[in-house]
């Protein structure tokens, strides 16, 4: 069985690269190794059991079927992958695993290792869609254009004005993924209710240390402090949103009617062959749309009970991931459309 | 690459079938071959050229490649999929396959085609899980249990009363998949501008035999009156509710404080070995949550611009499978955990 | 102070009599008046305790800042409401109003009684509706208008082809409310838990004698069943959709360089007096996305804890009463829009 | 006809005076009599103009129900706004108001006019709040508190640890808000289509002007690129979203059976006297998931068609409002409830 074919016009190969079952299981590798390291750097665990950690680390092998029947059953891959990583290390080793640590602990920073690469793939393609638009501007900007206000002829303005219109949103969201980068690329260590009490009066050197190794921001644990999370998918949100409004203006250009401007390469018809579709222009719309109710129901997950809900924490994973990967679409399709944006004399 | 693991929590195999790509494909084949039949038996086209297509296209190996690109360009997957049809019949049937037919009418055809099954499967799980609640209602119901009203203990009640509770609403779901099936299991046939002119005055002997042939109902074409699919939405997204106060309430009932339910087979925690989480219950209101936020946008896939909107449609596409899909994972997490509840005494 | 400007547009003041104070505590009086006179009939109270509570009620004037501060404090009106009602009672009386009722009760049978002439002013409104789309294919119908596919030109089409479409999903919207209201329009009573223990084996005929006065349906209990209530919120939001679909149609049919439809009376502009904006139009397609995120959110409204959730019920009390209002407010202007049309021959 | 008892629960009146119809005309006025001081300034208009635009202004005294029909016809208050100012200025001041300016300058101006002192109030609330939860964390922090993670007891921690837990987002929200101010709160000045065309060369200077004179910050058109708005509308859904968390954990921790938390003057109940509800916890989880619904909503309002849309303009208005307003009536909530927290010994 294969996905659906419209799944496709969702899917981002690149960033959906970084929420496969490997990215993760490795990045929780990444976490334990790091975490055993820093550990021993305090004194908190012997060196030689982080060695072996490291060592059993980059050998083990997991069994995606065993820890998808884990998530299942304990709603959560933590419990199933740091039994088998312990079952693979040398006894002498294994107390040592995870030491202090919880499943959120390696869960959630393997989420942000990702997120990482993620963002600098959408901070690389935001800036290569600004490009086009000022190649876009350079060459049809002093065309002529009709504004249009409240879907009625305005006053003539031009292309450049046009770009610029879209082009503003886009560099104020570059200053948002920035800004963001410190806040959200941050360890978690918590220990299992959030207190890294099990790490005594060590656990600000292990967090530091933990920080450091995994080239991530240190931060106090946020197990149940989600707005970091939740504002990267209204983040993303807006950029679709953004893009979407470059689709709405591209398929109200294009109309028959209007026709400021042509589309190269438009989308043909089964039953009309004078047609052109607009039909990246129109995915752009549907993906904002989409990424706008998947932000709101992302919103709905800042509500944990108490000291971890496994009811908001999974319905995190049910909205990020696809905004994510929505919005990388959106940004892979603008990049499509505007090179092939022909703006039409008056 | 595979999918992340979180993902398979919000997947349904049996459901997902019915979205595959080779559903879909099998789904467009049968309402061509249905179309021309039934033309042919209006004399609209010849006999030999119907036979040509059924024959042609019960043979017909479309590549997914090649379409997949098609859906891409023209944003629907018709004109790719009738253009190799096309190419791989007879020169003298070809002018007569999709005649007087627009990809929509494919699209959406082959859609309802398909949502016929997944009501079924729907149903018949709402049924399954309906005798599963009346069993724990027989075998346990006769237990005190104290009412929790505004989060505070009430008065006591017994188990069978809080069953009725939830046995209530999943009645009326049932009922309301068996209301809409006759509105949303039906043809579709508009052609181009959805006037189904192109086929004259045997149009509606051409829908009759349509819908005959494909055990859907009829219908005056639908092609941007939305409202059947964003209801059939809105019943997804009420069973998911449901089944998510279920949820609830186990998780409630099951805090150790409470303790007024075990659920057996509880998930572990990777620190704490006392602990046995009610994961499923805290999936099923996860779900519900989800299903909320994509019935919630769907809706907003009502708005078509004129004859048909590629935006509005690719929302659609973006929103009832996965909509469609996590009702069944909810379905089939409540299957799995009310055999697993053990109210116990006080 | 007064509220915003732009609230005027979301307002429909039919609509909002009925979610005013004054008709709540009519609809509250009714109840408790009627629960009195069905429980005498039974036996269950004294008939003088019945005729004393209706007289009394009939008497009552609430103090609102007094039972506002009330439900502050309670989360709901009931319990001051009942209190200052029992005060103004003779003593003898007292013990027998609210008689084996709870809060929720009251407020709910409330809601159905005002939801009924609700429901009757927007059929009612959707009958006028449809009159006039109508007449417009009666006065218009016969003239041309070009097809508009994915926003472009497509093929030569009707009005009365187009206002066909427009009246498709608007006459399933009057079945839909038809099949709805004997499920929605019924008696709220379950006593504190939701299970009537308090009236003993009086309790159906209780039941029915309060459906009965109140000419509402009879039903079991639904304290935290709310599909029927949720189920009326995603009607109304098909409502609104099917008329921003109108609206969509119209701002873009009466673009400047479409012209096919001149909208009389349209908008002016503070800086171009040459405009003619489709206001009306605009609103509708508002008024329809703002209708699908409240169904959405109301949708959370469902996961009730245990017997009785404040915090989904209080959603459910923020979002219906808008939602219902934006569906009015949509339904007057769609009222306001259509006479209006003037399509234009080509 | 007054409103629903139930909207005072959503209410805030210092924050609806903002969104008041005087408060909205007052900032109107600022912005015209601002712009042709600035216009003068530059050489662009009289002195004289200005000084009786200034004069005028001050004792204008606009009809509220004017302009109120004014919005239904215009879609917009400004035509009718400025129709009357202008109307009430000498003949010859009258051709320099709102010179060079549009509708939307004046709206949007008007609007971030306001929403300066809306954010200082929710800026003093937040640090209010920060205030109570350090003194809650002083007084009683050292309690013992169970851990409850996926809803079952996990470890001991204290209430200081819990304290820390709900101050975090909190701290971050103060961040967000100081980080947006300046993006947010600008002037909007782009004439009829957005270019400032109408102001010629002077156009840098009237902005720079007008910015200074109005205590606003500089910035080019935005009058289609509403990022900034929608994001505001999502930190507001990121607080709410925090003191539903706060809410929601004193709901659970209050729960009889758990009892680690009293809240004094608790809800009653109209049925039984034993009960202490945990209303305001439970009113803040329903303002968090009705702002996660407005907010998602709102994002759909980036979705601008060209160089100014009615529809998304609309929406906007239709949401952002009620978003700001429940975060008010959300921080006040949780002012009120957290002095009432009183955690209990173990």
């Amino acid at each position: 069985m294969t996905q659906s074919f419209a799944a496709a016009l969702l899917a981002d190969a690149e960033i959906e690269t970084w929420f496969s079952q490997e990215a993760e299981l490795h990045a929780m590798l990444e976490f334990e190794i790091a975490l055993a390291q820093a550990q021993a750097a305090t004194g908190l665990i012997p060196a030689e059991a982080a060695a072996a950690i490291a060592r059993g680390g980059s050998e083990f092998t997991p069994d995606p079927a065993a820890l998808a029947a884990g998530l299942f059953k304990d709603g959560v891959l933590g419990p199933g992958f740091v039994k088998a990583l312990r079952a693979s290390l040398p006894e002498t080793a294994r107390p040592y695993l995870h030491f202090g640590a919880t499943s959120q602990d390696i869960t959630d920073t393997a989420l942000t290792l990702r997120l990482k690469p993620v963002m600098a793939v959408l901070t690389a393609r935001l800036a290569a869609l600004t490009g086009m638009l000022e190649t876009l501007a350079d060459d049809q900007g002093g065309m002529t254009l009709m504004a249009q206000t409240r879907m009625q002829a305005a006053l003539p303005m031009t292309v450049k004005d046009k770009v610029a219109s879209w082009l503003l949103p886009l560099r104020r969201h570059q200053d948002r993924l920035a800004a963001l980068a410190p806040r959200l690329l941050v360890i978690q260590l918590g220990g299992p209710v959030g207190t890294r009490a099990e790490l005594g009066d060590k656990a600000e050197q292990v967090a530091a240390g933990l920080a450091a190794r995994l080239a991530l921001g240190n931060a106090p644990c946020w197990h149940t402090a989600r707005d970091n999370i939740v504002e990267f998918g209204a983040v993303l949100a807006l950029i679709a949103g953004a893009l979407g409004k470059i689709g709405l203006d591209a398929a109200l250009l294009a109309q028959t009617e209007n026709g400021s401007l042509k589309i190269a390469g438009g989308g043909t018809s089964s039953a009309m062959a004078h047609k052109a579709n607009p039909v990246t222009a129109e995915l752009l719309v549907a993906l904002a749309r989409h990424a706008a109710g998947l932000s709101g129901t992302l919103n709905q997950a800042l509500l944990h009970e108490n000291e971890r809900s496994g009811a908001a924490w999974t319905l995190e994973w049910f909205t990020l991931p696809p905004l994510t990967i929505a919005t990388g679409a959106s940004l892979r399709a603008a990049a499509g459309l505007v090179p092939r944006m022909r703006f039409q004399p008056r």
